[in-house]
């Protein structure tokens, strides 16, 4: 008998490694922070003396969802402008609320909702684009999530930095720090095309290479920012990025909703990850990503819940749900984005825009071990016929029961393990009361 | 003081009684089956003697849900055929599983799990079309829900008739014993234009009037239709239902996804309720249904989930959510469908469209007690700015706690109050185990 931490077990384990079926009655076997074995469960429990025995009876094991386009801490701006046209909230709302009240407290008292948000919604990696990502980082190893943070870069100052050069300086002293950490990857993040010109887009890539890191930007998100990019650049904002050099496959490009036939192409020949953000997309009335065209051409689509100012949650079960539906009306075709294409989107997709698919994104023999267990004796999960189908069209963030992330327990059977709930929540409400208090004044 | 049987207390209130406002600090007095005084707390707590207090602190009392098109009993039907084209799932699949499978036994087991999960999400009264509707007819009161349960009609014969004229007398024969019942409205539900020529569609409008019942149809669903009814009739689905004088006020029309512009007129002028289920339409590549445009048009629309065997849940918070977001895009205005207008369609619309706006669809005094409390104590509900973008963009079915049906607690604090959960999900776990055998055999 060998040795292990862990022996997780389902009616259903979905390794989503390429090729691979669903496994019924499956398991998978944990050893310190790594899957050391994968398989039916009758035969490695007769090989593995695991100290910890999780799962069991009507229980669904998946890999950790991974959510590739966050503002983690505007959690604390949940609802604070809604059904209003993109620059007017953009402008109008969240940017002056930012410039009051962002600080490295609430950063990191917002990124602790956040991160108990998405635990409870199986999220075990997300990327995120803010400021303060510094103190957001420390939150996020001790709840025990995987994260690539980015820190945001603009042309215009804010309370996080005044110059383009000293977000650029900063963002490469915060890599320097963290490079290398075993859950958090530091990335640079400049906003967009339109937040950013080509000096300081071209000055982040540089970073990016160097270290080896993510650059994280939002890329064709509406139709104004097309023209208004097509106005000072002459081209459209993916060729823009293409023709300064700094499209390419470190490159994550949140929401990509109107790009050209050219441009897709693009998008698939550089590698770029693309993070679909389907409810944001909609609530904002930015378009129809053309999701299945992309995924057509081979681009890395991957999903994105957006910040909770816009969309208002972090749940990428939600957003497989919807991405599923939205694009099979979209693309006038009840075959296209099928259940098993979404999951694979919100997983191993995921994890490969992110440069982090040898280390998660699936159950398989060497990976880290992120891992959902699932609790399927629900009212809304019975019957069974189809488990692809049932994950993405029935099931829903409150099923998750237990989530592990780099061989730790992050959440018991509903419960996260290693911060109080009620502290965290309480912070919020008395945020939430300073805000309110000093917006109604 | 005044004797009442429940006080209803929650942090917010919404009575959804046109032109009201949220109260702060709220609550609803309950006294036999009906709402006997709304208004805040402090003031109804010196004023009325009550029972039994429920809610409290960070809760939110909402009217029940009405959820305007289903085929309940499909819920054991759940994901047994998803990513096809609509012909090939309806007539393929659904119409061969259902003519093997369906008895009275199989609608009422298939009932119960259905009433379970609308139940726990909060939906509080349901417009059914489907076949056996006498024995869920008797689960549906057994749990305590409030329904129109609507016996389905078609010209060719399935297991539940033989002749139109059969589907009619014994729709008629239904409608007679069920009149009159508290909480059951009766009524007839011809499948739709293609599948009910004229003459039965005629016959059931008849039987419809001489009950005052609701005549439960698909209409204008899919491209397709419109084409089929264009080669039969000449005319576009709704327009030939003006035609052959069916369209009224005491039609519910599902779907609607193709209607022309002097349709919606139609629809308008005729006060036909248009029950919208964004979420089918989106997942079986209907189309989007013009629901901005309706509403522009005085349409009466409301919000169905269809069966669980096309969405594949019953769940209209999520249709809420879905439809808000949906139909920004869709008109291109983040403004469009606004929180409180999807609202309003879960809720008092959906009861005006099944004629039972003077019974329930908001808290109003003098109102049947159709209540639900639920929990904003929640990760992903903090903080709190705004009281109706909170529930339809981030509000989950899983945050009701508790539901008032009739003034009788249906589900308290989690839990079906009637019948065992778990009795219900292993007779669904026997169904699944029986309908997989024989398809695999």
């Amino acid at each position: 008998m060998i040795d292990a931490d862990y022996m997780i077990h389902g009616d259903y384990l979905l390794t989503m490694a390429d090729g691979e079926e669903p496994l019924t009655d499956g398991a998978a076997v944990v050893k310190g922070d790594k899957i050391i074995d994968v398989g039916n469960y009758t035969e490695l429990a007769t090989k593995y003396n695991a100290k910890h025995y999780i799962g069991g009876g009507f229980r669904l094991i998946l890999p950790g969802l991974i959510n590739t386009h966050t503002h983690a801490a505007m959690v604390y701006f949940r609802g604070i402008a809604d059904d209003m046209p993109f620059r007017d909230w953009l402008e109008g709302y969240i940017w002056p609320a930012e410039n009051r009240w962002l600080s490295a407290e609430f950063v990191s008292d917002a990124m602790e909702l956040a991160c108990l948000e998405m635990v409870r919604a199986g999220i075990t990696t997300f990327c995120d684009m803010y400021f303060f990502e510094d103190a957001a980082a420390v939150i996020v190893k001790e709840i025990g999530m995987r994260a690539v943070l980015g820190r945001g870069v603009l042309d215009f100052p804010s309370v996080s930095a005044k110059t383009p050069d000293e977000y650029i300086e900063s963002a490469e002293e915060y890599i320097k720090k963290w490079n290398g950490d075993e859950l958090i990857s530091p990335s640079i993040a400049p906003h967009s095309p339109y937040a950013c010109g080509p000096d300081t887009l071209k000055k982040a890539k540089k970073v990016a290479d160097k270290y080896n890191a993510i650059l994280h930007t939002h890329l064709s998100e509406t139709e104004w920012e097309v023209n208004e990019i097509g106005k000072r650049y002459g081209r459209s904002p993916i060729d823009h990025l293409e023709n300064i050099g700094v499209l390419d496959n470190n490159v994550l490009a949140a929401h990509c909703v109107w790009p050209s036939d050219s441009e897709m192409d693009l998008l698939a020949r550089r590698k770029t990850g693309v993070s679909h953000c389907v409810d944001s997309n909609l609530k904002l009335a930015s378009g129809f990503a053309p999701v299945v065209s992309m995924l057509d051409r081979g681009v890395k689509v991957c999903l994105g819940t957006d910040g909770a100012a816009s969309n208002n949650d972090l749940d990428i079960i939600a957003e497989m749900g919807a991405a599923a539906r939205l694009h099979k009306a979209a693309a006038g075709d009840p075959t296209a984005l099928n259940a098993k294409q979404a999951l694979r989107m919100a997983t191993l997709s995921g994890a490969e825009a992110l440069g982090l698919g040898d280390k998660t994104g699936s159950i398989e023999k060497g990976k880290q071990a992120d891992i959902l267990i699932v609790n399927m004796k629900k009212p809304h999960l019975l019957p069974i016929y189809d488990i692809f189908s049932h994950i993405v069209y029935s099931m829903r963030s409150s099923d998750v029961e237990s989530v592990m992330i780099n061989g730790e327990v992050v959440q018991d059977r509903g419960v996260l393990v290693k911060k109080s709930e009620d502290e965290i929540m309480d912070k919020a409400i008395r945020w939430n009361r300073r805000i309110k208090e000093e917006t109604r004044s």
